[in-house]
């Protein structure tokens, strides 16, 4: 069977790609990528190691990156592909984008997440997926923090 | 009575000229200072529609600004001085950021912002303050919104 490039995961698979980077940079294994219109707009790992910034996670460069490709600050045609459920941060980013369409790889386990859900950080019109090749994307953050331990 | 350059009204006077260099520029008018050890480190202004990008908050920027100087990620050690509560983005990166203290100005009327306080975006060891110079901070923002109805 082929992979088809207009099904989510195709595009979950080039967010992979860019956790391998990130991977390969020694920083942990995150990637993004920001499709409109079955076109990827927009690529990204974490670098908060390399750039010594916090703030550099796959998701805010993937915004960054986007709007500067779109010439306009607002992703509501968008689809962002992540291979770990965005923390708070890269959340709110995400509404001030008022993002079309998020999906995400592993699930984050913090604790904090039922109540952060709860009141809603998200954008109202984002819609949010879940899960998508979940058993990959927490598999790479695994071998990570084997290797750190 | 002079201002010493080591009291808190100082740093957030200065915040409130990086708010008043946003002003200039039709940019919602916040702005930012990173202080360490009575110096000041980062300096940073609202951007977001200058360069098309909704994570280019003054804090955002004031932190990458800060450990740029500083070569390092963490701003344990330094006071940020914001002329407005920071947004959930913000609060979530100045957590990452493991920052010292927070004293922002004017404080923001969004509903949910009692319910973000419970659940504590904030890094357990921040100090905050809110309120310092309130009603300078709150001004400009009320001008600003004024001319644009």
């Amino acid at each position: 069977m082929s992979i088809s490039p207009y099904k989510p995961e195709y595009f979950m698979k080039q967010a992979l790609k860019e956790a391998e980077m990130a991977l390969a940079k020694d920083e942990i294994p995150i990637g993004a990528v920001v499709v409109l219109k079955d076109q990827i707009i927009a690529r990204a790992h974490n670098l908060t190691e390399s750039l010594n910034d916090v703030t550099a996670h796959a998701e805010m460069q993937a915004i960054t990156s986007a709007a500067d490709f779109l010439g306009g600050k607002y992703l509501d045609e968008c689809t962002l592909y992540v291979t770990l459920e965005p923390c708070v941060m890269c959340a709110g980013a995400l509404a001030w984008a008022q993002l079309g369409s998020l999906v995400f790889g592993a699930r984050d386990q913090r604790k904090r997440k039922e109540e952060i859900d709860r009141i809603g950080i998200y954008h109202p019109k984002t819609k949010i997926e879940g899960g998508l090749m979940e058993e990959e994307c927490a598999g790479i953050l695994k071998t990570f923090f084997e290797t750190k331990r």
